[in-house]
């Protein structure tokens, strides 16, 4: 359990390195489609809690890193949109993917800029697109995550899963490494891609696995030489953008680069097969808001159940999300339903089918229906 | 059966009395909203087939009635609409209600002017909120019932049941008054008002009931001495008009007596209770366009059984009625759902839910929420 009495001031003067936030925001969303847009992906919206996706991530992390210690790597087309909604982080913090190929050449970019910065440095690999309910204590954890990795580990927060899921990936406890800040960090054993039913049931029942949350904390240098030594081609390509890094040639030779690294996600890449892994499972109110059905039991809901934005007459109407801001929505014996009105577009859907919404989504991309994506 | 050898015209001729169309057609249709509106009621509307209600009952009498044998009774204000929609019909024959007060006062105030046109003439009442899919068997059973009203009978159709309906009049049989024209009447035996589903099982399955339409054919003057002997109260209203017809006073003696007039339906004040009246069943692919789920088995679907107006994008959507003529409307995994788009209000709702539509409006108007009626 985490210290209470010690504040976060103290905590982080306890702390001998420089720690970086890194929010990765390069997603689309598409199971939260119509309002996740290509131009407007999921992490720049407000989804009924008042602040969008990505002003929630910053409010989490404020706190901890100040504006000067939080890095944004997204797509350069959301930058705009992400100056807008927070001001307060630096221009210079932004690092610009030109095209998305997975978490690990992402999180490899920007490892080399803030090499610059403190190769000693420990940096936090966040997202913009999974809800915490307990900031304070995802704080905590990242404080003690970083002492875990100022000695040489990579560092996961693992989720107590509150569900046999399927949707995640499971990563397993090993030996103690002993508590730090109250937390308890483990040995990974193994790291297990989304499971089948019965797996799953298996590892919620054994108590010792933990989602993977994708939430990483470790030194600079410590995760260029986990490239170096696992992804030699994209370490190689890496270093090619690292010479041109302060050069006029830099916006060149990464343009040239970028499109011939192979996409890989940093679990394939880096997690699965390092030696010196740590996870911190940790209870932080976590959802991956993966799709319309996550909001229905993150947002706080009217008392016949309805999660409902705009205005909404129901009759019988119960468990149902409706987001509508310019239309009145009038409903009639419906349970469960998801409807969502983005003024050119209505979807309906069953939550028990949120997920489905990509389908929808992949037939637009088929047909070619661009003024949809 | 009718002979199908005879043509309309050669029925017509065959008939000695001068025939005339009244088309009701004053109602709103609630279970309809939010298409239907006070300002643009269900019989105004194209729901699907390219024609208003309005038009199509027109459409189905004018080649036996011709333009100056149609006449509409109506609320003033949706005459305008209704000229534009059908302007051959001509505005001589528009009775205007000053307000609803059921069927029964309606009718009465129409026989009052078709009796200045003809007192011997046979008034055959309509409705234009029905579909009937059959049109040309429809125009032969109306001149059938025709023959048989020329006799003194209050003659109603009987519609086949297609299913045990808790929701309509059934109209018992009683012994045959022999085939005219190739259908067989009947006197009636009983009127029953919308059964319990016990009931409506057994009368379905005794084979000696119909529904009833609310499609009466009658002489005006049969009809108007049944006002006298059966609703002396509003046969004595009718009569204070009637000396004010044609006459500088006629409106204002209708706007003064029509208030005072009490609501009631032709089936509680005439039907009944009358003496003489018959029943000629037929099966003329009639329904009551009374819900949206009507329409949902009225109208063409396509391959998944989805009615759609508009533009829809459907996974594993089956048995939907979609409208949405401004809006793309996207469904996964959604079955019997009906989806309603006005531009200001969204409907949704399962089809075996369509008749509390009428909730909503009720709901909205103890809110006073006045756009939305």
């Amino acid at each position: 359990m985490p210290n209470e009495t010690v504040t976060n001031v103290n905590l982080a003067i306890e702390l001998e390195v420089n720690m970086f936030a890194l929010i990765m925001a390069g997603g689309s969303g598409s199971r939260l489609w119509p309002r996740s847009r290509k131009n407007q992906p999921k992490q720049l919206l407000d989804l009924g809690s008042g602040r969008t996706m990505f002003q929630e991530a910053y409010d989490r992390v404020v706190p901890l890193f100040g504006n000067e210690g939080i890095f944004v790597v997204t797509s350069g087309e959301y930058v705009p949109m992400m100056r807008q909604q927070v001001p307060a982080i630096p221009a210079a913090n932004y690092i610009i993917e030109p095209s998305g190929r997975g978490t690990a050449p992402c999180i490899g970019l920007a490892a080399l800029y803030l090499q610059r910065l403190d190769p000693q440095g420990v940096m936090c690999v966040l997202t913009a697109d999974h809800y915490i309910q307990k900031a304070e204590l995802f704080r905590q954890v990242l404080q003690a995550a970083a002492q875990v990795a100022e000695s040489g580990y990579l560092v996961t927060l693992g989720i107590a899963p509150s569900f046999p899921s399927t949707g995640f990936g499971y990563v397993q406890r090993g030996t103690s490494l002993g508590t730090v800040g109250g937390f308890e960090a483990f040995r990974v054993e193994k790291f297990t891609e989304k499971p089948d039913a019965e797996t799953a049931q298996r590892f919620c029942e054994s108590g010792m696995y933990s989602w993977n949350s994708g939430m990483f904390i470790w030194r600079v240098s410590v995760i260029l030489r986990e490239f170096e030594k696992l992804m030699p081609a994209l370490y190689a390509q890496l270093m090619e953008i690292d010479a041109a890094i302060g050069t006029s040639e830099e916006r060149i030779v990464l343009e040239r680069v970028w499109p011939q690294v192979e996409k890989q996600t940093i679990d394939y890449g880096i997690m699965e097969r390092a030696e010196d892994v740590a996870v911190i499972p940790v209870d932080i109110g976590w959802s991956d808001v993966g799709s319309w059905a996550t909001l229905l039991d993150i947002l706080p809901a009217d008392g016949d159940g309805n999660v409902v934005t705009g205005q909404h007459l129901g009759v019988d109407t119960h468990g149902c999300l409706i987001y509508s801001p310019d239309r009145l929505v009038a409903t009639v014996g419906v349970e469960g339903m998801i409807v969502v009105d983005t003024g050119d577009v209505l979807l309906v859907c069953p939550r028990k089918r949120a997920q489905d919404v990509r389908e929808l989504v992949k037939r637009l991309q088929e047909e070619g229906r661009e003024e949809y994506l």
